[in-house]
């Protein structure tokens, strides 16, 4: 009972869950070589809640009982509220470096998903049910998956459209009776839910009526008979031509999930053919979500700026007037996403009684870092230069025949060490070294090598044009040298 | 016949046409203090036709006949016919001062697609009618406005819905017998229409078979009986508050064209009732004409590029890195429209036997010149300076009290006059000089002054999360400094 | 004493200031036909501070006195009187029409700024003249114009550089005796200076040494004798040929102003040779107005998405796709604006003792506004279609001879008056209508229909670059169909 | 002698070259399993020269002797040979399946470079060991690698300079005797130098004339003594997770080349401290090989909007507004480099007798592709969705446990197998499968999903803004509804 700790959070997960990845069943996804990353990814979250510097952020007094509860778990009352919840999801990332723990958040951003969809709807059961799992969640601390997004087939078709290939794009209850009711379908892209506790499941689209079998949300345990978690690998590891070090690496994996006829009890079924009120599950689910994915993009595209500015320093060009202008870019494409988060806390509404981040603005942030993502990618493999890619392994390091060579002709500006500058090549590798993209700009000469021929070429002709002006502006005349 | 002088030109101007400027009928274009400006403008097409230096590029000798005729109403045959005429607008427009001459450029594209159209068609009377046509405006070297743009009503609706506000939204037959065809609509945005010889019309969009009635397309003297022309005030005069420069000014304007129950005689009528074919003749127009912008938007183009350089140096800002950058970017920009008009002709395709540039192509030319027109403008308003907008008048510069104010403090780099520094603003403020766009972009400081105290207040913070980047690369140690 | 009232100021401007307007000296600014649209435009402040609905925003206590003065004057000690400011200014500015009322709030934004230069250097004369004149202000409850920037000559160069065409680009300190110092030089851009009782001079740029006599600031009245203010001449009454609209024209101009060797009394100099202060203030002034920019560029913007969405619905294509993208891209604009603004407040700093918004993202947010300006120009113009430019004036409305075409054809979507359509077309003209803007966009066909030729000539090529990526994924043969 | 076959261009390559892959000596290149994937690659040449549907365009006869040589190793004499050899390089990397073969077109860029350095020098030394290493081509036909890229070291510095940390960072002549030059330092980013004939080298930038060791230019056969060649592991192999594919696996790789002390003999140094002739030198190649890279990245983007049409299709989503706006930009984006690239043709200089594309456009034609394929890809992630990073892996589709699953659930558009929707899916991902650009894109809903989102939750107080400009614009009084 009460907060748990990262290692009573990997116990649980040893419950016969069925989860496959590189086409084998893993037995136990607590000692798999690449499950246990995510596992112990996971497990930050709890760290965070016993060590005495996070402690304030990451727990609170529950309102009535005053028993510690995780602040994601606690329902936000004001501003005040908003911003500390934002300020935890950035410290959690910070310290997952640069990964988001994801543990507690996007559950709590599902439960109030749910709170708001129940007081809105207004019928009894379903606000004592979701209460009830309010209260299950606060007590229990579990780690908590979403499966959202369907697979959806033709998505140009509804789900209960004759057109598509068969019933089961979208997850819909096939059944139901006394205990509970009973589901089929599948849902993509479910970071998590091989090694979370719980698995919360709900509609990705509005629905119409035809569709009220699709109108259905709910949350089981990962190991619910009849669920198949399919994993798609990560590629996480460090391998042998990696210069080794010294940190864990950190890191979530997605899912296919299938629901292959789950019963799901009455007290866990939080929606149930009132496709009505889909909407305004979707819809505050998706807002939460957005804000708590721009909350915690900062702490990621924080260090993006880091590695800018790192790799600008050992290549001995941060005062390189195109340089500095693009970790300018970087910066304001950073404290953007920042103010927009910040500011969508300010500027809140309330919705079902809850007051959650200002949903224009919400999705604005998200938006935001989404669709200028490329450029920050693209900004920083000009800066790394070709050697993002074309850097030799750390094996070509160690060899003695090579060593020399490496030391000696790969050193950057005075005074860096050669193995750094190799060392955070390696690390932006890692997360922007797109080979196609960095030869893209970097092969046949870089993009200001383009530019300044460019500009060279055309000087003549551009002198041309300025005398042409001249004339019409009454400055010289025709043929006047 | 044969060749006409600009005079000729202007005499056949006087023909009782029916147009309306500022509220008022105008009883003869050629004395209206503003559209003898336009009359002018359209007349030094017809001057290069009789240049030396010009001749062999905007007259080529009739197939048949021999006699010189204009290049444009000659029937283009190969890549170099293709080649020779892009570079006779761009020549003409170059010679214009930055302003198409329009006179036959326009009018030569309609004649085409109407050949193209009937070549396709395959209708006796239709070839009859487009190699008549084409021989007459061979032969009288006429102007030709070309009337497209329906005023169109809700343009979403076809143009015979029964829910238009009234049947008229696109020009229609509404009669027709032994002489002719009886037509009734109106024609928006349509340039030199009140100061040109003829004016050509056709559909503007794609029809269904109900519309049959509006696939019509004609010729027609610019004053038949039940046309209207209602221009549109230009502002082309120089003020008194301008400085004064000897040169003619160049422009166009552009009318609504009423057509009241207008008689078309039967051999202009080029399109009636073929709505299948409405589609062939539209694309072929906007193809052909979609060329023609793109060839004689490269002068424009050329001395706006000019206008910046000259406005760079007279501020002796021409060395600074941003300026150089935007300098570079108004070279590509120029330079792009410039090869994808000339690769649209290497790479012609034949519609209807006839040549014409690659249609991709040649979309793809105009669509990179506007969509990037406005990036076009904001380089040359930053590169000049708030004083685009707040220079004094030349009347200030007159006045004893204020001109030695004036001469001492607006000067700009030593060894530039002021007066040149004031003109060519005056220059770049008629062409770009968008007040609230300068004001965006001037007022509270430059793009440049922010640019640099983002990257000053945020330097603490990068280097912040420099060492965490470093943290991770396995460069340092967390705490360690 | 106390809170003026709009015809308290007016009356307060005929004091024999030196102002020139097209060339001539203006007698008395408050009845010049041009300037009295100007002072009224500063009077609606004053309007503000006296209803009934806006005076707990535009008014404070004096925190010792208890007198009413304006919020502007006013020291602010916190997050909330940060936004409390912020909403005084978006709050004026919408009672402006879209045009900010200026009278006090660049003045705060000086007066706050000497405040933490004065603070930031410790001396006590600084400390009581800024006191001094914070105490002024606030009773007198004057209008205060800034000037900055100066006339720099050759841009390069400091002030003080011997290369320099004469040593008076930038304003300095010619002589000093016990009543104060005399300056001379001259001030570019000055908005309001013509029409507002006092002027604040101060350092355009971050100055060396040798640059001493130039480290300068300031405040006089506007008509101190040696001050002349030669404005621009705005464009801002209603013409003949526009439709007459029953609403008070709202604009304010610029001024050259020259200092013809200006006597300044020592108890209004802030600033006077300690050249290593003169970042501090400027930096200050800078963030400070940079806030006030990103306030009052709110108002003005809601209205351009306000022009964008009407000029749609009359046009009837509010409901297609790319319409909708470049609706939710100026909603974008506008809110990502708005939460930098407010997400500044948030993230505030002290200076100097004072709290001020964060200085990165003030900036980031006026940045922001003016780089994307020129795309929210071009979204609207585009929606708006060639008719912003080629619409017939009110005079051609009026005429007997053409009203009935124009009512007939220039209607829009049905129930929309074609006079509403044409009223919004001459809003958005004067806001945004740029001609050589819109004729890049909508002169040949717009940007829509260059796409939609684009790609239905290049289906046939895509669907063979299709066929070798299928290929190429192993899903069909070479040659395959 | 003559044409060699792919056979004996692999034949040639073992001899005894010092090449490190994956920190081990590689013995034999041809028989490497990933080196021997780019022997074959680069054998693709070879075979296209004997094949009778490409020999024309491959292979011209020598217009002395008539023998068969490649075009490549021609010199071109006007348009009609720079656009044949444009597209001879479309046309062998659209044979590569996206790859360019590479085997002559860089070696054939540098020869030409050569020449025309040697044509502007005039020394008749040069003119014959340019002539002497053309010749020799033609009759070897070898391929030839270019290594320019110095590692520089600091980059703000001279290859001279004192400050750098050794005299080594740009390849010098350390010796010289009657035999040759003795030259040391190293090139980075060398793309196939471990498994071509021939490296050919030359500086990377302008020298002054303290780098006169520096300013050297030469070819040598890849095996020389002192040669070291340590190659970047290429990612080529199919995996077993991978779907597998009955084709060639197409790819080069990049080495570090080391020059440890190299003798090169006088017939093959083209330029041994004539500084000032660097540029020419440099400026011609990098033209020539950009225009190279203008051509083959045409037959690379082809394949990318075939894999975003393909995806579309296969998702059912080819019909919607953003995805066919999506497909018009990446048609506009391959349009407009193949333009440029054939107008850099049409519109060729001179330069040392020899007719090169034009500069200018060259440049702009690879700026333009370089600055613009982030966005290329992100358009195609965007169309394909998060399943391009979340799909099962080939041994889930095969495992009878998971294959039922997979094929009911990931069909997308009726009638497209599963199977080719995963096969499609990583094909791109190979391609343009960067999770975590993948991941901002796609986690947390789409772009679209916040656009939609945006739209809706603004509409209110859009709506409110309309009726403010109404009030502007004289359509409503305040508070009108």
């Amino acid at each position: 009972m009460g907060l748990m700790t990262a290692e009573e959070h990997k116990q649980s997960l040893r419950d016969d869950r069925v989860v496959y990845l590189r086409g084998e069943r893993v037995e136990d996804v607590t000692t798999d070589p690449l499950l246990r990353i995510c596992v112990d990814t996971a497990g930050i979250d709890y760290e965070m809640a016993h060590m005495p510097e996070y402690r304030d952020l990451a727990v609170v007094s529950h309102p009535e009982t005053g028993e510690p509860i995780s602040r994601y778990y606690y329902t936000p009352q004001n501003v005040d509220d908003l911003l500390k919840r934002h300020e935890l999801m950035v410290t959690g990332t910070r310290f997952g470096m640069g990964v988001v723990p994801f543990t507690h958040d996007i559950g709590a951003d599902a439960m109030n998903a749910v709170s708001i969809a129940a007081n809105t709807m207004g019928k009894k059961e379903y606000l004592e049910r979701a209460e009830g799992y309010r209260d299950y969640l606060q007590k229990k601390d579990l780690s908590v998956a979403v499966a959202m997004s369907d697979v959806k087939g033709d998505r140009v078709l509804h789900p209960s459209s004759s057109k598509q290939a068969h019933p089961d794009y979208y997850v819909r209850v096939v059944d139901r009776d006394d205990k509970g009711i009973v589901v089929r379908g599948a849902k993509a892209h479910i970071t998590a839910s091989a090694y979370f506790n719980e698995v919360f499941v709900a509609p990705c689209r509005v629905m119409a009526e035809e569709d009220a079998d699709y109108a259905v949300a709910f949350a089981i345990p990962a190991n619910t008979k009849g669920m198949k978690h399919i994993c798609h690998p990560l590629k996480a590891e460090w391998g042998p031509l990696d210069f080794p070090v010294d940190l864990p690496v950190r890191a979530h994996t997605d899912c296919l999930v299938i629901f292959d006829d789950v019963l799901v009890p009455w007290d866990r079924v939080f929606l149930c053919g009132e496709w009505t009120h889909v909407m305004t599950l979707v819809y505050s689910f998706a807002t939460l979500h957005r804000h708590t994915a721009s909350s915690y993009r900062i702490a990621m595209t924080e260090l993006l700026v880091g590695m800018a500015q790192a790799m600008a320093e050992y290549n001995g060009i941060e005062w390189v007037g195109h340089v500095r202008d693009k970790i300018t870019d970087l910066v304001m494409y950073l404290d953007t996403l920042k103010s927009l988060s910040r500011a969508s806390c300010l500027d809140y509404v309330m919705h079902g009684g809850i007051p959650i981040p200002n949903p224009a603005i919400c999705n604005i942030a998200k938006y935001n870092f989404a669709a200028n993502y490329h450029d920050c990618a693209r900004a920083i493999q000009d800066i790394a230069g070709g050697l993002l890619i074309t850097a030799p392994t750390y094996k070509d390091y160690q060899n003695p025949e090579t060593r020399g060579d490496i030391e000696k002709y790969l050193g950057g500006k005075a005074g860096i060490p050669t193995e750094h500058r190799l060392r955070m090549m390696q690390l932006i590798r890692r997360w922007v070294g797109m080979e196609l993209e960095v030869s893209a700009l970097h092969a046949e000469g870089s993009l200001q090598a383009q530019r300044m021929m460019i500009y060279g070429e055309s000087m003549a002709k551009i002198q041309e044009y300025k005398k042409r002006a001249e004339v019409l502006a009454g400055i010289r005349r025709e043929g006047e040298s």
